[in-house]
C-alpha cells in the first residue's frame, strides 16, 4: 500500500480523499494556491506545497508545479479529485512516468472516453445501447442535414471533445440547425480547443441514470447500482439520486449487467461511471466517466463500500476481493449539491462564511470544507457542500432529508438551500416523477412563467 | 399515528427525538428551563414552552408543569427522553391518567425494573444469569456480613433504588465490609431516598456487556445486538463499541435469544436494555433500563433500525411488522461521550461555545445540540456531544473513529476530546482488551501512578 500520497485537488473533494487517507493509515500531501492557503484540506493534510496563483491554470491545473511537489514530497501516488486534471490522459501518463502511481484508470483508457464519439463507438462495440447519431463528426452543415434528416428531428448538436454541457445545441429542424451547427462548433472551438461536433438524436424528455462501476483491472468488476441526476439546471446536476425511482429491479439488473461485462471486457482498472438517458425503458448511452464522481456518496451509502478507499486499493495493485453477489443494494440515498450561488439568479456568492452549522443525527452525511470564517474564493467551482441522506425507503430517505435541510445554516454568502428546500415540498418530485428538464420547468413555474 | 408529541427533555437527546419525529412528519412542542431557552431543541421545535427555572427539579422535573404544557399546546403524547422523569413509573402513570400516550413501557414494567432487587428477583425468575447476592435487601451490618460470607468476598453494597454508580461500594473483607455497608446506606438515603442496600460477587475485571431490545407488546421482541460499555470513569460510561469484541457469534445469539424470550415473556413494549456483567465467558445480569439509552446510536449504526422512531411507532400501537432474521447486524460501530469537562480533573467546563465544527463524511454521525454561539450551562449533564462512527470491520472503525476525532473542533469550554484522542492511540485498547476497570488503570499510568 501507498506511504503517501498527493492530493492534485481542492474543496470538498480534496477533504474527501484525504478522509480516505488517513483512515487507511497514508499520509497526505496537499497542494493549494494562494487562494487556498486557510482551506480545509490544507490545514488537515500532513504536508502541503503551495503550487501556484489562484488562477487554477496556474496551480490545480499547472502539471509541472504538482509533479515537483509530489518529488519534493516523495508522494507515492497521485490523486487527481475531479475535474481539473482528473481525465487528462496526458497528466496521467506524465504521472506514472514521473514514477508515481495515478489513482485513476490507464491513460489509454481515460483517452478512449475522453472522445465523445470514440466513446460512443466503443460502447455500441460493447453491445451498449447508444443514442442513434451522426456515425462521426459532421464536418459541414450539408453533411449535418443529412445526417439528421436520417436520424430524424429533433436533434442535438455536441462537442466531440467536450462536456458539462458546453458545446450543445438542440435543433427541431432544418433551419435551427443551420445556426445550431455554427453555434455549437465556435463554442467547441473556444472551450475545448476541438471544432469536431456530431449529432445524436434528441431525447424530448428523459432522465440521466448513470451506472457506477469498480474493477481492478485483473478481472474483477462490480457495479453499485444507479443514480438518478436528472434533476439539472443548464446541465449541471443539482441533486442525485440511489436507486433510481424509474427502475424495477429487473431493469437494474440487466443494465448492470450490460455494464459490467463491458468494463470487464476492455479490462478498465478504478472507478468509473456509465451515464445513460433513459427514457420509455430504454437506455442510451451517452459517456463514461473515467474518474471519481461528485455524486459518488449516494453509491457509497446504499452499498457501504467506500468508494475512495477501493479506488487506492486497485490503483496500488490489490484485487477486489467481493463479487456482485457481495455488493447488496439498501435503502435510498439522496445527495444535495449546496452551491455558493444566488438562490435565484444563481450567480457565483463567494465571501467569508460568518455561520456554519451542519445538520447532524442518524442517515446525515456532511462533505463539506466550509468552516466558520472560511472565506469562499471566487476563482473556483461554487459546489461547497454536498448533503447526503440515507433512509431505508425513498420517503424515509425525503423525509430526512427535508428535516437535515432545514438544520443547515450557512451564513455570510447565498446558497441555493432555500432552492433545495422548495423541491423537497413538490409533489411531483416527491413521487419521483421527473426528467432532465423538469427542474427547468419547476423554477419557470415559480417565476409564474409556466 | 401522533399528530404532536412534547419532549420532555433537553440538548441532545431531545435533538434526537425532534429529529424522529421530524422525519415522521410529527409535530414537536419542546420544553425548556430558562438556562435552556436560545438551546437548539427550542430553536428547531415547532412550538416550545417555558417550565420553570433552571434547576431541573422545578423545570425538567418539574411534572404539574411538564403536564400544563402538554394540555396547552394539545400535544397527543410525550416523551421522557431518559435521565429526569424517564424512569419514573409514577410520571408515566400520570401521564397516561391525562389522556396523553406516555413514550415508553407501561407503568407497572418501569417500576418492576426500577427496584433493582426485585429486578434482578425477576431476571432469575425469567431464566437470565444473575450474579451471586444477598437475595434482598440487608437491613443490618450482621446480616450483611451474614451473606457476604455465603458469597465470597470481594462483594458490592448496591442502593436497591439507585443507579449511575451512586450508592455502591466495594467490599473485599470484613472490616471493609462494616464501613462499606454505613456508608452506601446513607448515600442511598441521600440520593434515593431508600437506604435499602444489598450485597452481591463483585467481579474482578468484568466487561460491562448490554443487550438493545425492542418490542411491540404484542408478541413481537427483536434485539438488535450488545453494545460493550465497559470504558467507563466513575461508573460513568465514557466510550461504546456494537458489537463487542469480546463476544463471537455463538454467545451473541444466545444471550439475545435468551434476552428476547425473558422480554417476550414479561409482555414488555418499548425500547429496554438489559445489562450484564461479562467475565469468562459468563453474562450476570445487573439491571434492565427501561428506556432509551445515550448509547443507543450504535445500535442503529449496525442494524439500520431507527430506535426512536420505532419507539414511537410501538407507542402508537403498530406491531414491529418484522422478526429478528430481518434484523441484520452489520459492521462496527464506536460512540465517543463528548464531555464538557476538563481533560485532567474532570471538573464540568460550562461557558459560551466560540467555535464549533463537527465532523463529517462517511460513516460519521454526530448528535450533539452545540452550535458556535451556545452557552452551555452548569445546571445539568456535562453530555454535550456524542460522535458515532461506523466501519465495515473494527479496525475500519477505529481508523475513521481517529479521523473524524481529529477533525472535531470545540472551542470556548474544555472537553473530553483530547481523552478520547488518546485512548485512540493505546494498543490494549484497539485490540478491545479492556474490562469495566480498564479507563481508570490507563489514566492513572498516564498520571505516572501505575
Amino acid at each position: 500500500m501507498f506511504e503517501k500520497i498527493l492530493i492534485a485537488n481542492r474543496g470538498e473533494i480534496a477533504l474527501r480523499i484525504l478522509r480516505a487517507c488517513r483512515e487507511m493509515g497514508i499520509q497526505t500531501v496537499a497542494v493549494h494556491s494562494t487562494a487556498d492557503a486557510d482551506s480545509m484540506h490544507v490545514r488537515l493534510a500532513d504536508e502541503s506545497v503551495c503550487i501556484g496563483p489562484a488562477s487554477a491554470r496556474e496551480s490545480y491545473l499547472n502539471v509541472p508545479a504538482i509533479l515537483t511537489a509530489a518529488t519534493i514530497t516523495n508522494a507515492d501516488a497521485i490523486h487527481p479529485g475531479l475535474g481539473f486534471l482528473a481525465e487528462n490522459a496526458d497528466f496521467a501518463a506524465m504521472v506514472e512516468e514521473h514514477g508515481f502511481t495515478f489513482i485513476g484508470p490507464t491513460p489509454e483508457h481515460i483517452r478512449l472516453m475522453g472522445d465523445k464519439v470514440q466513446a460512443k463507438t466503443e460502447a455500441r462495440r460493447l453491445g451498449l445501447p447508444t443514442v442513434p447519431d451522426s456515425d462521426g463528426a459532421v464536418a459541414t452543415v450539408e453533411a449535418a442535414l443529412e445526417a439528421a434528416a436520417r436520424i430524424g428531428y429533433p436533434v442535438l448538436v455536441k462537442a466531440a471533445g467536450g462536456g458539462g454541457g458546453r458545446g450543445m445545441r438542440v435543433a427541431l429542424d432544418e433551419s435551427q440547425l443551420r445556426g445550431a451547427f455554427s453555434i455549437a462548433r465556435s463554442e467547441a472551438k473556444a472551450f475545448f480547443s476541438n471544432d469536431a461536433v456530431y449529432l445524436e438524436k434528441y431525447l424530448m424528455r428523459p432522465r440521466h441514470i448513470e451506472v457506477q462501476v469498480l474493477a481492478d483491472g485483473q478481472g474483477g468488476v462490480v457495479h453499485l447500482g444507479e443514480r438518478d441526476c436528472s434533476i439539472q439546471r443548464n446541465h449541471q446536476k443539482i441533486l442525485e439520486e440511489a436507486l433510481s425511482p424509474a427502475l424495477n429491479a429487473e431493469q437494474r439488473e440487466d443494465i448492470g449487467r450490460r455494464v459490467t461485462d463491458a468494463i470487464r471486457e476492455i479490462g478498465y482498472r478504478g472507478v468509473g461511471t456509465i451515464e445513460f438517458l433513459y427514457e420509455e425503458g430504454a437506455f442510451y448511452f451517452i459517456e463514461m466517466n473515467t474518474r471519481l464522481q461528485v455524486e459518488h456518496p449516494i453509491s457509497e451509502m446504499v452499498t457501504g463500500i467506500d468508494l475512495v478507499r477501493e479506488q487506492i486499493r486497485v490503483a496500488a495493485g490489490a484485487t477486489l476481493g467481493y463479487g456482485q453477489d457481495a455488493v447488496r443494494l439498501s435503502g435510498h440515498a439522496i445527495e444535495c449539491r449546496i452551491n455558493a450561488e444566488h438562490p435565484e439568479t444563481f450567480l457565483p456568492s463567494p465571501g467569508r462564511i460568518t455561520e456554519y452549522h451542519a445538520p447532524g443525527g442518524p442517515g446525515v452525511r456532511v462533505d463539506s470544507h466550509l468552516f466558520s470564517g472560511y472565506v469562499v474564493p471566487s476563482n473556483y467551482d461554487s459546489l461547497v457542500a454536498k448533503l447526503i441522506v440515507h433512509g431505508n425507503t425513498r420517503n424515509e430517505c425525503l423525509m430526512r432529508l427535508r428535516r437535515a435541510l432545514g438544520e443547515y445554516a450557512v451564513g455570510g454568502i447565498e446558497t441555493n438551500l432555500p432552492l433545495h428546500r422548495r423541491l423537497l415540498t413538490n409533489r411531483d418530485f416527491l413521487d419521483g416523477h421527473y426528467d432532465v428538464h423538469w427542474l427547468e420547468r419547476f423554477m419557470a413555474a415559480e417565476r409564474g412563467e409556466a
